[in-house]
């Protein structure tokens, strides 16, 4: 190995000395040879390098001299241990080259997009409060059915005799499982030669890019959007529609008629989390037929509908085979296992399987075996309903903490998924909001990045689920809220004790007995509660009112309590209350303003 | 899952009835429900459809009338199993969707090369010869050391704890690895900044491409070439100069002039499996240097040179980070780890990890991490030693076999790798001996494919070693001639009986007794044999005699017999031998021309 380290040049203007000296310190010191590893004896390295002895060994004794290498007794030379301290720089980036200025930029005949690009931090795991979407938290990777899966894709026999690796060629056992257990649940049908493997979701979409997309085509996505897409449709050139999204997904409207090609996340929109609603999937097939358009479904996370069933997907309403719809097995597998496909016309799947020759060869026969076997095994459906139930527990979780921390938060109308887009107050900046957090162990992602353009407002950002432990979900949301009280210290609203609406004593009481209150949750929904003269507290929430609990209040030192048995944690709380009018306003212990609601009192 | 499928359109023309049966169909005639599935009860599918039962009972009826359902008593409603026999074209094609005509080929902005491809046949295990490439046979995967190192890949803590997917970052352990296990034996010291992990070597060649390849850029290829690289320059739309390759690899010379980018394979020349001299290296390097050019360096099977010393990179000799350095994992391997990975310039590798991001997010952490393990539990270098060894004896076997049934075939100078590049008689039309070949279940691949311009000749092509069992070989070859001789039938030359030159009886021995004779062998090199008066025979072979063997030789019935200790198999064959002058030329029993020499005659 080492001689093939050390190649001399017959015509350098060094001389063999030289040359072999400076190969030696290049290689100590960008780390090829390790600190401590033993270098051959100056005998065997002139041997293999067919130079005089004594020329290795004047090497050796010079780079000893100078702390590069040292001899043990009846052991032999080795690199010195403590070498590189203090020259860091040396081992990230190579020393040795003439670095002749080959004008790399000029070179670029494509580059990416160079807008920095959100990050989390590398050493998130140390953050108690990760409200990240995208990275799981290790429980939930299913490491024994994957290994199952692995280890009896590696003992099939045509493993190396089955498929002849040409690039053409996928998995069949794998297109099948695809084809006849995950295509169905979203409503689709798709034959054979409609399917292609992929080497993930944004593989998927990266081809499709490329197939559909040039300078002349002009393609309408999502604002905010999917940040990556954008990037792929900018290094294709393509024109670029921004299309407002508002809680029923994607707006169907004149803006659309001037493109060719839709990019649409309809399951979870991108980053709003936001399900498209039935009228608007058919207003948009209805526009893409009579305009002859293409669209692409991202079905993104179609899996996780905690409230109510999900939608089939816009390829199953599709009557023209216009929609080409991409998904992948889901994102907690990735580490191991990037599998995505596309279902699309034969047309199109022939012209992407040509391509995909080209971008990675063939996606790993292993690796689409195992996915086949981790399907066939049922260890899929036995997975997703492990993970469905506890993204949804979390996502509740999240979902109740945000609501019970309001109004300092509102959210996007949300059936489900893994995130909420979160709504904070106006003046507080979401970006110094987020650097804060991140130094109180609380990770949440600000939304600028997901805008192309200027954005509506600057204070909303996402929290999801998918790394943070249940338990640590509403601890991270009320400090968050702490986080906020600071940041706008001196514009928090409190209550003015001379307000002649402040209601006390026997007046309070008398105002709350018989009254019905009414509030928007956090999610949109609607939420009735209802003050009984009894004491008792009855509430209702929801479109239909499907969510229900009871509880009791009282009034105690000019303070309105109250503790329901489910909700609000069933926790004691109590508050300072003001009416004007119909407007109820609802201070905390520390005279902050901390609610509000509509009210209708019934006095007795 | 059933009522995913059927979406009930509310716009359509047809009625409930209508509609359900028509997703059922569909859904039947594509296989998403095989035969002999069960469908759900009628009143179950009528409440998820929230349709009147009697609607579904109503189709349920009809379709068991025409054979698609089948009832069984006391158990459900099931899919005939034979519904779908001789109506193969359903299931391989969708036949629910109206095929409007979305004019795909319109659609598409970039397409690729449609030119037909060689390809091996899908049953190739089922050929008794099989002299592919690319495909290894089952044995040589090294099934236990894979697993292995997968099971620890999938044990690690950091598996879904320890890197954040953003897909920029590679699995330090894989880079340190390849750092300093695999570049060192190519020469190659690399600091961490100028390594990218890629998806295999297609992968990283399509990145590069695209980073540094479009219409302005002219590109010099090998020709005969690596066919998928010039697909990929294609699509990049680059200018291509084709750049003949001879014994010593790609010729420089001015045509290079007008390039800025070339694209070599100097280790192991695709498709020749020539290596290119270190003389014509430093050519290359200085005209690079010259001109400012980059270079793609293809470092193909570097690790199978069965004769001599591996040559370094080309990227250790490079002084300025032009050469940018291609390579992977071992082939055989690539069923279950496709990991290659690039060596360049830090600006290059920068740039190229932005394009990964969007081309296939990142290569999986736990093929990185299975791969990592593979190299630093010593289980690659004791599998490639063990490779070597294997792949060693058979490509001797398949020289020896080549040379010992010449001069059908002549080779390109080759020094290992896995092929041989094998010209044929010249009025043999390869493709058609080809075509004949796989009849008698002998696979060769024609040399077309690899020509962009006009071939050279039309009767060369590849013969390999990895898929073939090495007791096969000389049989193959064997066979091979066989069917070359009824191929040129009436072509061939056989002794003619009156041929003054023909030597007979005391004749024969009187000129065979002393004499030398000078051959090449099947792949250039020099031979000598020497034919002793006491009827010993001694040969040397090579440029430096550096093989040698000793037999004895004997005339009987007019022919000369000879039989070698280790040479031609150690079997006796016998000629009849005409001399005309120094030429020396030997027919077989059935008075075939199989060989010829030029002889010294010194006579006793």
């Amino acid at each position: 190995m080492t001689e093939a380290l050390i190649y001399l040049d017959p015509d350098s203007n060094l001389n063999l000395q030289s040359q072999i000296r400076q190969k030696l310190v290049d290689a100590i010191l960008i780390g090829t040879f390790p600190g401590g590893s033993r270098l051959p004896s100056s005998r065997k390295l002139a041997e293999q390098l067919g130079v005089a002895r004594n020329t290795v060994v004047l090497v050796y004794e010079q780079l000893i001299d100078e702390g590069f290498l040292e001899s043990r007794e009846r052991s032999g030379i080795y690199v010195n241990k403590g070498i590189l301290q203090g020259r860091i720089g040396f081992h990230r980036r190579s020393s040795r080259r003439v670095e002749v200025d080959t004008h790399w930029r000029k070179r670029f005949c494509s580059q990416t997009d160079d807008k920095p690009q959100f990050q989390w931090p590398d050493d998130w795991q140390k953050h108690p409060y990760p409200f990240m979407d995208g990275h799981f938290d290790a429980s939930l990777y299913p490491t024994t059915q994957w290994r199952e899966s692995s280890r009896m894709a590696l003992g099939t026999r045509d493993l190396s005799t089955g498929l002849v690796a040409d690039g053409n060629t996928d998995d069949p056992s794998l297109l099948e499982e695809i084809r006849t257990k995950m295509l169905p649940r979203r409503g689709i049908n798709a034959a054979l030669d409609e399917i292609l493997i992929t080497l993930g979701e944004q593989n998927a979409l990266y081809m499709l890019a490329h197939l559909l997309v040039d300078e002349t085509v002009s393609v309408a996505i999502e604002e905010p959007g999917n940040p990556r897409m954008r990037q792929l449709l900018a290094l294709r050139k393509a024109k670029i529609v921004l299309q407002p999204v508002d809680e029923n997904g994607m707006l169907i409207n004149t803006r659309l008629d001037d493109t060719q090609l839709l990019y649409v996340t309809p399951s979870h929109q991108v980053p709003t989390a936001v399900t498209m609603a039935t009228q608007r999937r058919q207003a948009l097939l209805k526009k893409a037929h009579e305009l002859d358009q293409l669209i692409i479904e991202d079905d993104f996370e179609h899996e996780s509908n905690f409230l109510g069933q999900p939608h089939p997907a816009l390829r199953s309403m599709d009557k023209d085979n216009r929609v080409i719809y991409v998904s992948a097995l889901p994102r907690v597998l990735s580490p191991g296992l990037r599998i995505g496909f596309i279902v699309a016309a034969p047309e199109l799947i022939r012209e992407a399987r040509k391509l995909r020759r080209l971008v990675i060869g063939q996606p790993s026969l292993v690796s689409q075996r195992t996915a086949a076997f981790f399907l066939s095994l049922g260890h899929y459906d036995s997975f997703m309903a492990r993970l469905h139930q506890e993204m949804n527990q979390r996502w509740l979780e999240l979902r109740d903490a945000l609501n019970h921390y309001r109004p300092y938060f509102t959210t996007m109308p949300n059936k489900g998924g893994s995130v909420f887009w979160v709504l904070c107050p106006q003046h507080i900046d979401v970006e110094t909001l987020a650097i804060e957090a991140a130094k109180r162990g609380i990770l949440i992602e600000p939304d600028s990045h997901y805008y192309a353009g200027k954005r509506q407002s600057k204070n909303c950002f996402r929290m999801g689920v998918t790394s943070i432990p249940r338990e640590s979900i509403r601890e991270g949301v009320e400090r968050l809220r702490e986080l906020m009280w600071e940041l706008e210290s001196g514009k928090s609203e409190f209550l003015n004790e001379d307000d002649p609406d402040l209601l006390r004593g026997n007046e309070l009481q008398r105002v709350m007995s018989g009254s019905t209150w009414i509030y928007k949750t956090v999610y949109g929904d609607p939420c009735t509660f209802e003050l009984h003269e009894d004491g008792t507290l009855s509430g209702w929430a929801g479109h239909a009112n499907e969510e229900r609990d009871n509880g009791k209040w009282w009034i105690k030192d000019d303070r309105w309590y109250r503790q329901w048995n489910e909700w609000a944690y069933g926790e004691i709380s109590s508050f300072y209350i003001t009416v004007k009018g119909h407007h109820l306003r609802l201070f905390n212990k520390e005279k902050r303003l901390v609610d509000s609601a509509i009210i209708h009192i019934y006095q007795g």
